[in-house]
């Protein structure tokens, strides 16, 4: 590293930690900001946004031009568009944010101890998120408002290849803070593409409480192994149908094709089909011949390749796949201690589902599928936050501490007791 | 590390993979034990540790002599020491963690969303917990006891000091699970004192969900830094009480007296006093007699001394400092926007009260002090897992995710969504 690179690493690092002094102070300002500001300022933000479409396409375009002439694959120029029904998407989704109830300041549990003290639990905000994510610049106003329906500071971290996409949403969402008399810096979008600011964002654990990464894995993991800050994590959504012994056969075959084919891209998209064997050969014909008509490509085990000869064979790295594309691995298995015993083995604790009209099958399925979402004749895809009742997600978190499943606003606090007495002395 | 030294530590992996993998399988068999089996081991647990008393004496006795021909303490041979009364106290607690409710399959928020799945949350144990702690040979039955209520397997390595008393008691734990018929790696005591077992006890992730240290704050720290496990941690107990305009003076008088002198080596214990510039002349000298009286040392500021000439002066390190010793901390304040303002730059965010007969005042503390209890006209002592009606606790969280504040057998538990329909597709 020459000294001038290490002059702009020095830069950097005043400068995130100038950011993370403004987010730490900010936090106490929105923490006690009432329901009515904060959704004055969700409202405001969305106005602003509507109103700057002209803007924000024309910075998008900036993004899109360099995206293009830097070789970004049409994939990644596609997340990377800011259309119009995008722009209305991003101020429809901060007003349905601001209709949301504030959990904030909520208690619950309050009881009386034998010492005559009252006891109960408040929720309060995290304190400061710092949000690291790729290309979508839509994300920027999502993950903004989200956390500041829940009394948090941000600091947001956006790609490079949407730098000035994410600075002209950084701008409405200043106007709308403003607006509403918020503090500036409840809401911080970092201004370098320099990559010491992530490395500075996430150790810098006097600033900043969470961090929430909304990427693909590889950033995600990147982001885990060097944290000193707690991460909120997605990792790999590799998600089961077991079809049961006492399966009814149109809700399998329907929730089966479904899983599968809602969307291939979508982390609940079922990955390995699990059928009892005493269903296999009456069901597995029938399931080849839709996921044909759909293009999915099968690989089976031995057992599945005896019924449906077109399946390709499936190898262990099949089981432990999570492909997101047209592949579906299938196995037949004897029923469903084999079937749960298969996901704990090569499962990511995802969202898993089974398909039985028995209650004794459901309530154990249930029990002993250790996964954040466990179905019961139910498609796998349903795992997302909007669908589960929670309004907008920051994420869904496989992690099991402090959130697991779709994270909503509720999932950017955190709870403290609240004690009362009468002078109560021990 | 010469070629032995490096065996050793190879062993020394593989011997904690090995508990590791045992640990991961059972606790898929102790998350599906019902509560009665649970229950059954924790009281067979308790006959088990009464009946071993004098073996459990004879072997502690090895520790204790050893400690001694160390040079240990008198503090630690105290903490190592289990008398007949520490013996009894560990079965009591035994039985009282076997009467709590059963966490495990409770569901709440279940409710229909529009797509018609009825969707909400079943409480589910972690997994498999660490717990790493020093000297207390009773904390191997109180945290092994804990886990196992709450579902989890649980690998347990105290400090080497208490080897023997820690293996005898794990023999009496070994005893209580296979009289319920439960898989004895529920519980695994670590058999070796070797460095390195932490060392791969705190970085197993596949094997291990949480590590929960139980020590002073050096072993806290010293794990934190170096886990790859999410820890459950406990650090500074720096508590405030602060004496507001509208205190009660008896009640202000009452509680700072017992906030501190209750027990000094408690982590709630006061450490600072924060007084109303308008009651600190009456108030001030009664506190400091009292306070003379309990040999407790003053450090006050400028307003502090001129009123309390014996004071001595307090440095900017005091405001910082966990005493746990007859020493307090004393500041006048201007109002409660100021106290708040203290405990926002020099606290812990662990314990802080307010003395206030003004429910402005006191609803603008509980919001705005952002600490794992907040009080209000009761003494900082009070924050215990006893006292808040938890049964025993397994710690006290300074964390702000997953738990805060005294940890139960709840803190050991987390959820996940249970989703179901009638063959629901999206």
């Amino acid at each position: 590293m020459n000294a001038n690179a290490q002059d702009t690493a020095q830069d950097v690092v005043s400068y995130m930690r100038e950011l993370g002094q403004r987010a730490r102070a900010a936090s106490r300002d929105i923490a006690r900001a009432d329901s009515g500001a904060k959704n004055a300022a969700l409202r405001a933000i969305a106005d602003a946004i509507e109103q700057a479409k002209p803007t924000l396409i024309a910075e998008n375009r900036k993004d899109l031009d360099a995206g293009r002439a830097n070789g970004l694959s049409a994939a990644l120029l596609d997340r990377l568009e800011l259309t119009d029904a995008r722009i209305a998407g991003m101020a429809e989704g901060l007003r349905q944010i601001a209709m949301q109830p504030d959990p904030v300041g909520q208690i619950t549990d309050m009881a009386y101890q034998p010492s005559g003290l009252q006891i109960g639990k408040m929720r309060v905000p995290l304190g400061v998120i710092g949000i690291i994510y790729e290309s979508r610049p839509n994300v920027t106003a999502d993950a903004a408002g989200l956390c500041l329906k829940a009394g948090n500071a941000t600091i947001l971290r956006g790609g490079s290849e949407a730098l000035h996409s994410n600075q002209a949403v950084a701008a409405c969402i200043q106007a709308g803070i403003a607006a509403a008399g918020l503090p500036a810096a409840v809401v911080q979008v970092v201004k370098t593409s320099d990559r010491a600011a992530v490395g500075e964002l996430i150790t810098m654990s006097e600033f900043v409480d969470v961090i929430v990464p909304r990427g693909g894995k590889g950033l995600i993991q990147r982001i885990s192994a060097d944290a000193r800050v707690p991460v909120i994590k997605h990792l790999d959504g590799n998600c089961h149908v077991y079809i049961d012994d006492a399966a009814d056969a149109d809700k399998a075959i329907a929730v089966a094709v479904n899983a599968k084919t809602y969307r291939y891209g979508i982390c609940g998209a079922m990955e390995t089909l699990l059928v009892a064997e005493s269903r296999a050969a009456a069901l597995l014909p029938v399931l080849a011949e839709q996921f044909a008509d759909k293009g999915v490509e099968l690989r089976g085990c031995a057992k599945t390749q005896a019924i449906v000869p077109s399946a390709n064979p499936a190898t262990d790295e099949d089981w432990a796949t999570e492909y997101l594309a047209p592949i579906l691995a299938v196995r037949v298995v004897e029923g469903i201690d084999d079937a749960i015993a298969h996901i704990a083995h090569y499962g990511s604790h995802h969202t898993d589902a089974i398909i039985t009209e028995s209650l004794a099958k459901s309530r154990q399925f249930m029990r002993e599928v250790d996964s954040s979402s466990v179905m019961v004749n139910a498609a796998t895809c349903f795992s997302d936050g909007f669908e589960y009742g929670l309004g907008a997600e920051i994420g869904i978190s496989t992690d099991k501490l402090h959130v697991r499943g779709p994270v909503g606003v509720e999932g950017l606090t955190t709870q403290k007791y609240v004690v009362i007495g009468e002078g109560t002395t021990r």
